[in-house]
């Protein structure tokens, strides 16, 4: 249907016109909550007055940004990559919501209420540990980037998937400005942190990170491998002690695979500074230690099964690698995505610090010295990642790297 | 206007249906003549009766392989991307010839006719040489390949690119199987060459060189850095001793920029092996090797001063880069381009000693004895460039390579 705007008002009739909606409620009429706190979304909690176990989100975009208003226009287009991303993810992985309706012209997307989830970021804050979490999210990576890649892919389909999402332009310009480039330099988007002036000066004269960081960005607008999540930290995962789903996957796109397991990675070990400063449950640290350590030892595990699930492919025509060849070339390949997931790691962490949108963990360290200390430990580590990217051999040499 | 084959016979009628066409000519009647010996396509000399010196070329592409006939089926879609890359090609060089009409939906396009020029392959078989060529090939590359790469292209632009090309995956499938797999292996499509078996097996079992081609493959499908012509070879280029023309970009795709500079390296490669083996013309091999040599040179002062003279990028925010930084950045940029291309060099000169597709160079030496001595070294220099592309410093070491 034709794109209105909705509201607390006209939602349930909206809801009640489509039949998946109206069979999944049963019902006759609907509570309806705004319940959104992002920046740039309309989201409403929909329930059944009759059955209140019966709820649905109901995630809209808006063509401005809705935390500023309408005279800050941001296209509504974005919600169509996250739909088409999300149902993308959602036949190669059982960790995204459950979608009952999507609508690109209507920029909305209906999805199952996790309501006994929490944001992941919010309870590693509260120091709650996740056993399932690195099983399950390294079961998701390893699917969405091994069958979305030309590993897995015919060039028809790959070529479908790059056409499907290479207008997302305007948000992955967002990365490139604000996750590459501002933070950086002297850009009034920063954030105004005068107690951290002195490193930031150093920071924008390091001609040797900026190098780096120039390298890493091109591979970030040129290496189209597989359709990522685009903004994978722990803001964008729901979890509790059984599950784990992935969502907000507006900046999805065909990009390097090491980009979204270096988000996940960076927003890791963001919590372990913000712990590490903060108290000394040195149990919670080693148990971050070990889910990074895991994730790749795990993702790794399930992205080889996968790929010797597939003898032969757009890149290994039948009958050119012996097992020799194939081995040889897989360990390359996983060594080659290792260091580039820490050098993406070691930017998003660096741009949390200085850049505009900083990260809870650590923005919110409610005393400013604390805080300091977190800010200067993290820019340390994400400055060691990305000069030693080139350098890292295996994941545990980053948990080296955190410790110094 | 709608699809319709074009023979001597109806081709009159088309050509004076275009107003540009019927005032090229100023004539009432034309004399058409097929001239094409490629595989894929029809390609018609039109002249003016009245005056012999107006001539036009017409070349449409027919939903088969043109040698074969219609029972092997091919997309005639080939001809959208050699309309609309040498279109682009034409906004940022001067080095393609006046294309006077295009209708991709007759794959049909008319070109200025290069009556006075000869196939570079052709004029380098006979020794002659084109002291202007360097400087000409040097600036379509610098031009065509920065100034669509997001060195120079905001984030829209290069993605409206992408999509404009996107879909020529079965040509860009060809170059995948014929360039960087077939050839390495036991394959039906491959040359009978039974002197060759010998090597063709070694290779077939060199696990390090088939690595490094599964390396190579990998940016050739995933590195979308800049429009190529995707299949520059000295077949694909018209010269005399004053202009250079490049045409048959039935290839363009978005790729990685070391694919058309490989390519070119490659075919000069070939012609000195031609020469080194058959003749004892030092002069003209000396001429190959300045050439080489010089093409690099001048590409890579050509691309920087293009780059020098875009203060900001998509890439390069303002305010982000101190001279140093980009000075930095662009010699590694420039040095990592000059080992891929000698990379993908090695791929282009081994397939065409073992693949499908040979070149004239070698393949046409009617002294079995001494073809072979070509092959064989052919093979060996571009083995070394693929075992040997990551240790490259500069352009004279692959003259290096060569005299061993």
């Amino acid at each position: 249907m034709p794109y209105k705007i909705l509201n607390t008002k006209n939602i349930e009739e909206y809801l009640f016109s489509l039949s998946a909606i109206r069979e999944f409620f049963n019902s006759q009429s609907l509570e309806v909550k705004e319940i959104g706190d992002g920046n740039l979304n309309f989201v409403f909690l929909a329930s059944s007055k009759a059955d209140s176990t019966k709820s649905l989100i109901v995630k809209q975009a808006v063509p401005y940004l809705r935390c500023v208003g309408e005279e800050y226009p941001l296209s509504r287009e974005r919600m169509t990559y996250e739909i088409r991303s999300l149902e993308t993810f959602a036949t190669l992985s059982e960790h995204i919501p459950t979608i009952y309706h999507s609508d690109e012209a209507m920029s909305v997307i209906v999805m199952e209420y996790l309501g006994e989830h929490i944001i992941m970021r919010k309870g590693m804050i509260e120091s709650t540990r996740y056993p399932l979490f690195a099983s399950h999210i390294s079961t998701y990576l390893a699917n969405t980037l091994f069958k979305t890649s030309s590993l897995y892919l015919s060039n028809v389909d790959k070529a479908a998937l790059v056409s499907a999402f290479v207008d997302n332009s305007e948000l992955c310009k967002l990365t490139q400005d604000f996750v590459f480039s501002a933070p950086f330099m002297t850009h009034e988007t920063n954030a105004e942190l005068p107690e951290l002036q002195d490193v930031a000066d150093k920071i924008a004269n390091d001609t040797e990170l900026k190098v780096k960081i120039l390298e890493l960005k091109y591979k970030f607008m040129n290496q189209s491998e597989a359709l990522l999540h685009g903004d994978l930290h722990t803001g964008s995962i729901m979890v509790n002690q059984s599950d784990t789903y992935v969502f907000d996957s507006e900046f999805a796109f065909v990009g390097p695979m090491g980009f979204d397991t270096g988000a996940l990675i960076a927003n890791l070990v963001m919590s372990w500074v913000s712990h590490h400063v903060q108290d000394s449950n040195v149990e919670y640290l080693m148990w971050i230690e070990e889910t990074i350590v895991s994730v790749w030892q795990l993702f790794t595990e399930k992205f080889i099964t996968l790929w010797n699930e597939t003898p032969q492919s757009a890149l290994i025509l039948k009958g050119y690698a012996s097992a020799e060849v194939l081995q040889a070339y897989q360990k390359e390949f996983m060594h080659n995505l290792l260091q580039e997931s820490i050098g993406f790691a070691g930017c998003k962490i660096m741009r949390r610090q200085l850049g505009i949108a900083g990260v809870e963990d650590i923005r919110g360290i409610s005393n400013v010295v604390t805080r300091e200390k977190a800010n200067r430990l993290a820019l340390n580590i994400g400055e060691q990642f990305i000069k030693e990217y080139k350098n890292i051999e295996k994941i545990e040499d980053i948990i080296k790297i955190m410790k110094v």
